[in-house]
């Protein structure tokens, strides 16, 4: 066997377009199988429908339908009343794999990759064969566009089928319809439940949904108003990497390395901004571009040491305490619900914040498994798989959930009891532990927070519970005493009526040795 | 707050590109930490290494260096004696992300994805601003050529920043140099472990290693010889989807479809082609292109109903039982070693083939845990990270270890005992569960096949511990024998002298008489 020279295997290499890569890898966006698959896609179009309504400040309305239209075939539709999309991007938006917009931006969104909605599509035509149709208008002045199209996956660029103008009675917004190969499931990863917990973490959008068996949801809005727009912020000092300030000092616009520094960062101001210069030993006043690379080793690591403020915080978008503890009244009848939500921290130079609620007892006494039920967020995206590999996972099994009053064999593991903990993680970037974003990577500092988080508001579940145990001591105690009540009137009446003073003891004498008498006949006894 | 428009939106849209993706998301690839980026960048360059010396038909010999260059640096290089890569190839294969061989082909390799080498590139100038210095030369003719590149992440593109040719004292191979943030340690998920496990599954590849310590290893070969080279193989008719069907219609240059069935797919001859256009209602005789969606579902449902061979196996790369016995043994100074290799099996249309060994007791009696060691691999590559969602660790605590021999608490999870757990997986596309290839994913196929070669080998470990067993008793047997020894021939010597007969009873009661006499005694016993 003589082998291949150099010259032969150069014959084989080749470009990979990233649509390839990622229709051989479609288990690494959660096409695994056919039930995940069908989440996944309704998953990405709720996600990117939510964001564009935000975006535009428009309360959310989705609607979304789900009908099996052959063997382990199902047409989804989600149509939404957002700001809809100009006609030349909706090729690129749905059919093409990184392409959007939140890639480059430093501000909390549910998307982040500009993956998701063309990898469905991806999907879509590779196991039906079946174009997206996609329509859009952006208001009532335009007519609405339709699209039917694939990807082009060796070019990694849309293939239009068709294109045209519709009538009028399209309403603004944007609609994607695929055909994909799937499975609807009823049980606790399905699509029901993914857009149940999404109402709950999102409880100013109104979303209606139809599922394969016909029947049909609306899930009401608990709250009218759109939290405020999350703001894009510059990156942090703290978070930068030597490979990433050396490519901004290159296409920087400003001329100076102090106005640099003051300009591309958040929370540099010119006194920090000389202090880094004069610990980096950088002049100032030097053009960005021209410093070599042990001056931008110098001013990368002076930029860690000189003490700079967190990074603004408004460019997150919590749900709120209040708003959490509302979505989950609107669709779980609990027996008691609490809430809390931490203030913001920071990893990596990025800002994070958790946020958590539990609801026990009530519906929940109800429920088939004996261990409490976890809901778990990002970006206000409930994350249905992969739990095991999850930050929110290792926070809740490191905490000592016998202090709060719930059971937890073994002492660490998730806890017993008639509970949901609804555990939310909103930040400018989120670290997945893959495309598929669906468990949060376990950073050290991220954990903590949520540990944090969750025993805060485990307290509040602790003061439930011990009043709520109080309350039945106390019944008791009352059931206890109205039992004996007739007895003590009774030895008292007889006792005044012989003339004798009417003071406790006697008569508590009598009441217990009647009561004796009674137990040792066998009478009746409370408990 | 008014919102944006479509029109404001659609400025924020743009391409995002591959190696843009890749450096946000570097966990994906395995530089999540310091320490494990450490590890990654060398298994990037070994699985590169190996995969050209075994294509060129050369034994490899691979020389590792890692200094510690700086406060957390350190300075990697990688030499083989592989075929070298021709000049114009060498800035795209270091230098762009998605780009080879391997992506395409069907046929086992450790590459697959044209990802991992340049992500180490990537991942050096982002945390150290250093470029890589490649050095390549195919033969002893030409001279050596060397880069120094970064990569373009905006475009995906290499940026070299020099090239040269050198002097002739370079041997053909080829050598990448990178310096990167990382941490050098030597616990159990070390650049060193990676190392000995890969010397134990390619015991025909000779490394040479110095770690940063300044300690150096000579892996040597257990084997003179290559295994034989993988055969490419077409992909198998019950591993296609609809959507790469319609695609391979419509590229083809056979002009009829039952030609086309035969010379695009493997075990599709002349009958079964024809007995699939048959039941597909489909003209064999049909230019492929011009089948309709309806035509090439009927097509596709056909392939999958007639009955067609198994895919042929020499894609396949196999260690061998006898390979993975050597290589254990001249690793590891174990009491017994075994090992077995299964039959290919097929998963989605992928041919598959596991291979387990055992090795126990001996130095692995100074274990400093007392579970058993596993050491997972796919191709040949070793597995160091994220086992908990691996389908080799769902396999193992899946046994039922308390039949072979080994305690397992709790009936289920890894089993305990002074042993070794060797499992690999071979495949033409190994579904690993992420880009950085450290966990196979679970399909149930895999997962019991595994389960069964786990078994084949552990019967092998059982029958030694219970030979060990039994000889363990045998000893205790002779030890009492040569006890009791002296006292019957003392006896028979007596009861002779005294004229009585010899024969065994008599004997027997009065050295057990004795014995009593002597244990009354409080006289010193044996066990």
């Amino acid at each position: 066997m003589p082998g291949k020279t150099a010259e032969e295997m150069a014959l084989d290499q080749k470009e990979i377009s990233v649509a390839e890569f990622f229709e051989k890898n479609r288990h690494l966006l959660g096409f695994d199988n056919p039930a995940k698959a069908l989440i996944t896609v309704v998953k990405e179009g709720v996600d990117n429908a939510l964001d564009a309504c935000e975006e535009a400040g428009k309360l959310p309305y989705l609607d979304v339908n789900i009908d099996e239209v052959g063997d382990n075939k199902y047409e989804i539709s989600l149509k939404d009343n957002g700001p809809g999309i100009v006609k030349e991007q909706m090729p690129s938006i749905f059919g093409k794999l990184l392409y959007g917009s939140k890639f480059h931006s430093r501000k909390q969104s549910r998307g982040q990759q500009g993956i998701g909605i063309s990898a469905s599509v991806l999907y879509s035509q590779l196991t039906t064969g079946k174009p997206a149709i996609i329509t859009s208008r952006t208001d009532m002045g335009s007519q609405p566009k339709q699209f039917e199209l694939k990807i082009d996956t060796v070019k990694n660029e849309p293939e239009i089928l068709d294109e045209r103008e519709l009538e009028d009675n399209f309403q603004p917004g944007t609609e994607i319809k695929v055909v994909v190969e799937g499975k609807y499931i009823q049980r606790y990863h399905s699509v029901d439940e993914y857009l149940k917990q999404t109402a709950i973490a999102n409880p100013y959008a109104r979303i209606k949904y139809s599922n394969p068996e016909g029947e049909s949801y609306d899930f009401e809005r608990a709250a009218e108003h759109l939290p405020p727009e999350p703001k894009e912020i510059k990156p942090h000092p703290y978070g930068v990497e030597l490979g990433v300030l050396a490519r901004m000092l290159k296409n920087t616009d400003s001329n100076k390395v102090l106005s640099f520094l003051q300009n591309e960062f958040t929370r540099i101001g010119r006194t920090s901004g000389e202090e880094i210069c004069r610990l980096a030993e950088v002049d100032p006043d030097k053009t960005p571009a021209k410093l070599g690379h042990n001056e931008q080793e110098r001013l990368l690591n002076a930029m860690q040491k000189v003490k700079i403020q967190r990074p603004p915080t408004d460019c997150l978008s919590p749900i709120g305490a209040d708003l959490i503890k509302s979505g989950l009244e609107k669709e779980i009848d609990a027996e008691f619900v609490t809430s809390t939500s931490r203030d913001p921290e920071v990893y990596r130079g990025n800002p994070f914040q958790i946020e958590v609620g539990i609801a026990y007892g009530g519906e929940l006494e109800e429920m088939e498994t004996d261990k409490v039920k976890v809901m778990r967020y990002a970006n206000k995206v409930p994350l249905l798989y992969q739990s095991s590999s999850c930050a929110i996972t290792k926070a809740l099994e490191k905490t000592d959930w016998k202090r709060y009053g719930l059971d937890q064999p073994g002492s660490s593991g998730t806890p017993k009891g008639p509970a949901i903990i609804f555990v939310h993680l909103c930040s400018t970037w989120v670290p997945f532990t893959s495309e598929s974003k669906e468990s949060i990577a376990r950073y050290p500092k991220i954990v903590k927070e949520i540990k944090l988080g969750i025993q805060e508001c485990a307290r509040g579940l602790q003061r439930h519970l011990s009043k709520k145990h109080k309350g039945k001591k106390e019944k008791r105690r009352k059931k206890i005493f109205s039992n004996y009540m007739p007895l003590v009137l009774e030895n008292a009446v007889e006792l005044a009526e012989n003339g004798h003073e009417l003071s406790i003891d006697p008569i508590m004498k009598r009441v217990i040795d009647e009561e004796l008498v009674e137990k040792a006949d066998g009478g009746a006894d409370d408990e």
